[in-house]
């Protein structure tokens, strides 16, 4: 089973998944916990053309086109493989992401950046993908706290940038309602935590 | 105006588009030469990883978006901005390299090839494509010709794919019989920079 996370950073999902995996293990499931570039040699290589600082040219597309191949490398290296041993592979973002961040909020377009990721996958789908709702205004107040500051004209800009991700994120929840499952983030750990593993073993038991 | 020059090494295309460029340059206009990753760095990185030789475990894919990426940034950095200076930009091996060696000889599929390139270069076409159609037995033989000896088993498997790939170049040149040109490279050199240098002015007084 092909599990991926989609959600900001601030959104709990670590945390949720990390207990989820722990109760898993102790069920006897065996767990691949991974997230591009995983890793693999190749996928790093490509991840740091795609980092680099120095690479400020980068055009947006090309910048889509390196994600999808460090997407490839993954899914052909490590991803694939666990899966034909019989593996629940866990998946810090994927193809969603690229949808949503590069799709949508960057303005690429949605059925785009789908098309070269199909490609790139071919057609490799999670089984269920768990949305980490939140408002990015409470995400980015979580990550703060610990910072102990005011919310400035920068993050606000931030927040206009991840309103746009998380529409496009739901917008692909209602697309794929079969795999997506929208966890509210906003509520207490402990039942984010609930909520995470209650759809990882909905799913399982299917 | 955008040329691209298709073909394989032995066709003697570099010195037929030599002796073009330097009449071209003669007669007043401005000509770019250049080839894929030209120089521009992210292209050049794009390029590292896929010419890595520690990289065996690379799947065709994964090369294959590799090549579009680099492809884009060099249209991005490089090509658009020359012609739109009015400049001609002669562009050794271009998206139909990609289309015959990856969608055809190495089996990826034309169309899955094409749709990821048409993403990257947004619909960019060349005005002229010269093919410099010569058989894999003659261009072999032609750089085997300094080092003197006899065509082994390795060649022959490389004929086979260069078999491959010319059919390729030959029915993309069928699909697009308004930018393509086909220079028979099997006559002598200076037929062949005659022929070439036909192809562009034709095109140019069009």
């Amino acid at each position: 089973m092909f599990i991926t996370l989609e959600g900001p950073e601030g959104s709990g999902k670590t945390t949720a998944v990390e207990a989820a995996v722990k109760k898993l293990e102790e069920m006897g499931y065996q767990i691949v916990r991974t997230r591009e570039p995983g890793g693999t040699p190749i996928s790093e290589q490509i991840r740091n053309v795609i980092l680099d600082k120095g690479n400020t040219a980068m055009d947006g597309r090309t910048e889509a086109l390196l994600y999808a191949a460090s997407r490839r490398q993954h899914l052909v290296e490590k991803v694939w493989p666990a899966l034909k041993e019989g593996k629940i592979v866990i998946c810090d973002r994927y193809l969603d992401s690229s949808l949503a961040y590069q799709g949508g909020a960057r303005g690429l377009g949605i059925e785009e950046v789908l098309n070269i990721n199909l490609f790139a996958t071919e057609n490799t789908w999670p089984d269920l993908t768990l949305l980490f709702d939140i408002k990015p205004e409470i995400g980015l107040a979580r990550i703060n706290a610990n910072a102990n500051r005011e919310v400035n004209r920068l993050d606000l800009e931030k927040i206009e940038f991840h309103n746009k991700v998380r529409e496009s994120f739901l917008a692909l929840a209602k697309r794929f309602p079969d795999r997506y499952v929208i966890i509210d983030a906003s509520l207490s750990r402990d039942e984010v935590a609930k909520a995470t593993m209650e759809a990882i073993l909905s799913r399982l038991c299917k």
